[in-house]
């Protein structure tokens, strides 16, 4: 079970470790829209996304024989980051099953945090499959990149801060909007939220074609998304909701918006230029869904979390030109 | 005078109207630089800079019948914006100067901020003059740009951010390094931050040809930097130190750094894709002091203030290619 307690006892264990990142807004841009948009640029977070506050949390509820055999996880991009810099944090061993064609950067940088990448490949193995092996080899303990309730509890760490947040600032919000891949942020963001402000309404962005959890979210069942399609939000691509999460999500959500490309590299140009952020195109899907839903949030108080900002370069210079 | 009192008033002021924005670092650039690199990402703030602290500070300052007669300030770009957000926030008037010539997206931008926009001839006029001109015939309180103890102070609340977060991270900085044009930020800063932290250095951070402070304080008196030099650190290329800014800097700065334009894209690149913020060329040379003086810095702890990221997509995409 996910409480509001275990978020509680995250953001705890992770005062000296996340950065608590501000909410954003420029009143000009608030103009602009017709709304009041705050941002909570995760991007900002060490590793450049909120992956290490799940991963930093799930890590610190093991017992010291669990922490000695180290963890595992799979994930080519800012989940594997988040558990090794996690891991790295708390001095454990963490081993990171990462495909073998994955950009450079990312094999770098999770080796960089200490972690040791193990690399398969994409067309023959099945990487969590492959994680599971190890974890049983060696006893290590599993760090699932969503399907868990101390991830989900640290994930929440964010949502409560945008809470304490909207509580200094006099005001409450509409709408929470959240990227969502697997949805183990948005279980943590809304329960969290809920637990103080009951009458705002937490919504998921997702990319179109990969829109499961809004889909699953109307037919109040969990659904797959047809494969065979691509998308530029590499960070969020999942086929259906989580095991675990899905079921927290189907009470604490309103609904979902389903954001097409070009939105996602406005709303990526509109955070470059008017907050200074700089997001992934899988963060900035909230950030898709507000600038696409204009007319219908006039007047309203929208908090758009932007959950990460790993985007190398030479992308961002191919879409923004 | 400016007092350490005076910027706890100021920050008291701007409790609800200035973002407190955060000291961000990534452990991996911390590793590679061989130091720990923390950023005060002025960027993020209110109008893209930090200019609205020490506006809205002058302005709040004001008496009701300065306030009705409104307030003016020259300026080509984000202390414009900042005096025309601080009075907008207020309800009082402003005029700003601005050359008719300046970029359309700053003039509309003062404009968009509440700002009426008084346009003149950068060859046929002097805007300090014009400035003052208003100022006379229509008792508005000229907000001079860093020549100005309240100003002052309203800059020095982010030093005093910065001096609590330290704390509250239970470490010392050995550096703060900041961006100086006129010197009204640092002079607030270094006034905050050794009020708190007497052992640390505050360096000034200047464009080459630009480095009119860095050769004023080793010559220990005012200086000006010979005319006919060009930069792209638009918002800080001033001649010679304030009048008033310039005392107190003689007072708590070390030194300076004088930066080469390489250096400075290499900083916009780093707080780019290691920090995920976008800067300004005038808002990164403290990031690119510090990246140009690695070997000096090994294992200390060097705050880099990043004064602002207004810089237009075109620019920057021109300077990342």
């Amino acid at each position: 079970m996910l409480t509001i307690e275990m978020i509680t006892q995250a953001a705890e264990r992770l005062k000296d470790v996340a950065i608590q990142t501000p909410l954003l807004e420029s009143p000009l841009l608030n103009n602009a829209l017709g709304f009041r948009l705050l941002i909570k640029p995760e991007c900002l977070q060490k590793t450049g996304s909120f992956k290490i506050r799940g991963a930093y949390n799930k890590i610190a509820s093991l017992d010291e024989t669990q922490r000695k055999a180290g963890v595992v996880a799979y994930s080519s991009g800012n989940h594997a980051q988040g558990v090794a810099a996690a891991a790295s944090a708390m001095g454990v061993a963490a081993k990171i099953v990462m495909p073998s064609d994955a950009p450079r950067i990312k094999l770098d940088n999770t080796a960089h945090w200490g972690g040791e990448v193990i690399t398969y490949d994409r067309q023959a193995g099945d990487r969590a499959e492959i994680a599971r092996n190890i974890a049983e080899k060696t006893g290590a303990t599993l760090v699932p990149p969503y399907d868990d309730y101390h991830l989900m509890a640290g994930q929440g760490t964010a949502g409560l801060e945008i809470a304490e947040q909207l509580d200094a600032l006099g005001i409450q919000a509409d709408r929470v909007i959240c990227p969502v891949g697997g949805g183990g942020l948005i279980a943590g963001v809304s329960t969290a939220m809920l637990a103080s402000q009951a009458e705002t309404e937490i919504w998921a962005a997702e990319p179109c074609n990969f829109d499961d959890t809004k889909r699953s979210l109307e037919a109040r069942t969990a659904l797959s998304i047809e494969p065979g399609h691509s998308s530029i939000c590499d960070s969020i691509v999942t086929a259906r909701p989580g095991r675990l999460t899905f079921p927290i999500n189907l009470k604490t959500l309103s609904g979902g918006y389903s954001v097409n490309e070009p939105d996602v590299v406005t709303a990526m140009r509109v955070l470059f230029t008017e907050l200074k952020v700089v997001a992934e195109p899988g963060g900035a899907v909230s950030v898709a869904a507000a600038w696409s839903n204009k007319e219908a949030f006039q007047g309203q108080t929208i908090v758009a979390l932007v959950s990460g900002g790993n985007v190398d370069m030479d992308s961002f210079l191919g879409w923004m030109i």
